[in-house]
């Protein structure tokens, strides 16, 4: 491999299926992506044996030995510092500059914590978060945090927002963002007490956002905003419900339609319309999710996800590192005084 | 009005639409409901202007003036003790006998504290809760809290459940209900604190619950659990994100079928599907969520809904009253030692 490749480092062992899923993601992704190398960390043996069927991965993918890997039930703290471990030694690739990012589908509590560590954090952020593009009526927009942190304050939650304006601006190509307060009631008393911290600290910057208010769950697929901000409990709750809710509709529609005769004889003609719209739908399409803040890319995938779903994660990786996006993140943020602002906004608020 | 007579008391004022989506729900829900009296509570010249277009209510609908109403902007703190709002003096008929039970489509925040000022917790009930019956793939399911406490610990998540597990075997007759915590991820150490906390306090109870652990929001649809718990804030950011993703659904497949020759073509052969999927997915249909926890039927139904969905809310909330919910409630609740049961319980945890 040389100076100029692309290269992707995975963590071979994360997600439900692994290695497989991540063997024949690597196959397909290949077919988009035939100038990408890929270090793959894991169990060799294993890794390995899921590589004899697809010989033509030999010429691109490097396996190197990993003796352990990190199981969903670890806690971060048991296994940050394990440096043996498939996670740590695929991340760590990426620091030693080796590859330009790393996918995971394993404990995302795990990825982010050895992520942090390893990559550290960009000057001036206090907390990464996890961002992702999602579809709504009339285009995307972007959601974080996703699931980083499970509680978060009103600062974080305003620190999110610069992050998600910039994100907007370089991966959708909105030149001005909407944004928008993922929240229960349109009204400034609805909530909790950091949303509405949130929405004062945002609303007194000295940034020139396009901050439009609280957003309601039941308003996200109207595309009112571009960016939607919450803490990542509530972000995650809000994107599994969608993904759950999608396919309930779904596989509803599918066994009303198998009950009736009528409509057995006109699916046919509707059959395109169907596989296009399941095409959009897909949640695999959307997979890859990234860490936003650190000084490397991380990018996470789905656990459950099957390979198309995993090579769609490698596509999103790709593009990322094509487009610059870590050095972009960073060169935005220098602009920014976080401290500061923290600081101002505090004094404002409280 | 006799004494036997079903009589629904309605903040008249309450709703984005109101007086008009109330007078026009009542018309509707006559229709199925011709034993049912109501009394609604407003401004006298509105609700007699809309009233004008249903000469029929008059002979089951009794229009009481009330000077003043709620608004959604209000704090609960600010209208609670103005008895001469319309919210107040339809709840006040409930504690007076004069009605059994009370519809609300305004302020949540509001109706739950004044309806929980007059009609009183039922002894032994620390949080009452907002619970409904919700879709899955196989059936319906309780969801609680869906907004009335945007902060819960532990204990109040686990009194969720044994009202949760209450509510499932009478409003949808299963005999041995799923409970599960909506959470993150399905580990133990996924997600908040508190959800942690609730998950060993309803294993340790010495009530025999059929507690399943946590449920994911994708897994909600599946139809795992018959019982779904968790705080006031997630449960409302779930649901509505359910509502928003199936309408986001809907309006995709009409988008890309309008876009094609073909689906026009067959179109016609699956109208009375997706008829019947749009009414067993119709949010409407599911209009009218209850207070469960106090002396009193309280419901709320959705601010934004159109007259026949607040019809729902009427027949939701007079099958609850022909039930004798109330009563069912209290009774079990008897049986159950909660302040103890916390008691036992934190002893376990802490």
């Amino acid at each position: 491999m040389t100076e100029n490749d692309l290269v992707i480092s995975l963590d071979a062992m994360g997600g439900d299926y692994s290695p497989r899923v991540v063997v024949e993601g690597v196959a397909i992704a290949h077919k988009n992506n035939p100038d990408i190398k890929f270090l793959l960390f894991g169990d060799e043996t294993k890794v390995n044996e899921e590589m004899k069927r697809f010989p033509q991965l030999k010429s691109f993918c490097r396996v190197i030995h990993a003796p352990e890997c990190v199981r969903n039930e670890d806690k971060p703290s048991q296994v940050i510092r394990n440096k043996n471990t498939s996670m740590y030694m695929a991340i760590d690739a990426v620091r030693q500059g080796n590859a330009q990012a790393i996918i995971s589908a394993g404990n995302t509590g795990a990825l982010m914590a050895i992520s942090k560590m390893i990559l550290k954090t960009i000057q001036k952020v206090h907390r990464p978060a996890i961002c992702t593009n999602i579809p709504h009526k009339n285009g995307m927009c972007v959601m974080l945090d996703l699931g980083a942190n499970t509680e978060c304050n009103a600062v974080n939650l305003a620190e999110f927002a610069i992050i998600g304006n910039i994100l907007a601006r370089h991966t959708l190509g909105i030149e001005r963002p909407k944004i928008a307060l993922l929240n229960i009631g349109a009204e400034e008393m609805k909530g909790r007490e950091e949303i509405h911290q949130a929405a004062k600290m945002i609303k007194s910057t000295h940034l020139d956002l396009n901050f439009i208010g609280y957003i309601e769950p039941h308003q996200i697929g109207e595309g009112y905003a571009d960016v939607i901000v919450s803490d990542g409990f509530t972000g995650n709750i809000a994107l599994k419900t969608m993904e759950g809710t999608a396919k309930l509709v779904g596989g509803m529609l599918k066994t009303t339609i198998k009950k009736s005769v009528m409509a057995k004889i006109g699916l046919p003609f509707l059959i395109p319309v169907i596989l296009k719209l399941k095409k959009t739908m897909d949640p695999r399409k959307y997979n890859g999710a990234m860490f936003v803040g650190l000084n490397g890319l991380s990018v996470k995938s789905h656990g459950g996800t099957d390979a198309l779903g995993y090579s769609y994660a490698i596509d999103n990786a790709s593009k990322l590192v094509r487009q610059n996006f870590v050095q972009t993140i960073r060169d935005e943020i220098e602009h920014v005084d976080l401290d500061e602002l923290s600081q101002d906004i505090l004094y404002d608020v409280y």
